[in-house]
């Protein structure tokens, strides 16, 4: 199986190939692509040899071959379910985001508890009361979901996702989720995040 | 200097010793901070160890004294200014997730290119106008950048940001970001981050 780090590049790797075809670009080389993805062109080579794509020396990858080959991996072939939880500021902004965007992985579903934010069409999306989360979740299939709701909240939100069989989560409460151990969350920590990028600032300055 | 990494379980260190102290406990053995962080006893230990902190194999380690040497390493003594562009949906998510949260670490500004975002207080935080960002990142010394702003406008954002001085960008848009060798740019990539879910959510299905 390909390893965290190899599917977090084939996802990059198809942003920017998408966007050199909404350019006109055929062709694209390892080595462009390597500096469009911050990476070596050593490793983009590794990466599509994966994926069985070959480039030629005189033209490079064909890009729509790219984008088949890409999509091969990441897309399940009858498209994946995502539900999210939370519609607040973020949730907003992710439902902006995503809502048809990507036609293999739908936000078919958001949650929230607060009744006015509900048995509405956000982005598309339809809005239903949390109460009716885990029902949703099984009769819909759904595979996938996200987690906008505050700290105290996201515990028993993951709970309830993963009871309805869930088996992804993408996760924005600044928490530490328990889940089983067959279920796979990815955290997107801002706080953790914004320091970081204030350390590094920093120290480009003292050492300027 | 220390690594990305380690600057980065620093800060998540932090968060689980405040979520500690407010439950009222005064001392922290590394194997309990360890799996309350996803990490190992042993590279806790070591990360404590770089800042000059020991444990007692009976008590374990001060919970007060560990969140004050995290501190001197992540907090400037002088605190660090923000600024925030784009007040979309995400960007007053972040507003409303930061402002007030870390004294040392403060958004005092937001910027959009709407009239009607800005000469306002949203979450605590002045709204200006993006006609003022340069000139404002300069006087107010703001030395951190957050982009919330869509793919498309972020280049000429980072550009002025980095032209006024600041050293550290925090990246929400979907883009890669040409910016001079000094600035530290740290990307958040929610649709990466979904697609690495969904694909990991599959397998676990398949293999199930």
């Amino acid at each position: 199986m390909a390893s965290d780090k190899t599917i977090g590049r084939l996802s990059r790797y198809r942003r920017i190939l998408y966007s050199l075809q909404a350019s006109g670009k055929a062709n694209v080389y390892s080595h462009e692509l390597a500096r469009l993805a911050r990476g070596t062109a050593a490793q983009v080579r590794r990466d599509l040899m994966v994926l069985g794509c070959t480039g030629s020396p005189t033209h490079g990858y064909d890009v729509d071959c790219l984008i088949e080959s890409v999509a091969q991996v990441l897309d399940a072939p009858e498209g994946q379910r995502v539900a999210l939880v939370g519609i607040g500021n973020l949730g907003r902004a992710v439902l902006a985001y995503f809502v048809g965007r990507r036609p293999k992985l739908s936000i078919v579903a958001a949650f929230d508890k607060d009744p006015q934010k509900v048995e509405r069409v956000t982005h598309g999306c339809p809005c239903l009361p949390m109460d009716s989360l885990g029902k949703t979740i099984r009769e819909k299939c759904i595979e996938v979901g996200i987690i906008t709701v505050p700290a105290g909240a996201a515990q028993e939100v993951a709970d309830t996702l993963c009871e309805a069989g869930v088996m992804g989560l993408l996760n924005f409460a600044p928490v530490r989720l328990w889940v089983p151990s067959t279920v796979y969350v990815e955290d997107i920590d801002v706080t953790m995040s914004l320091e970081k990028v204030a350390f590094f600032a920093r120290q480009v300055k003292a050492g300027a």
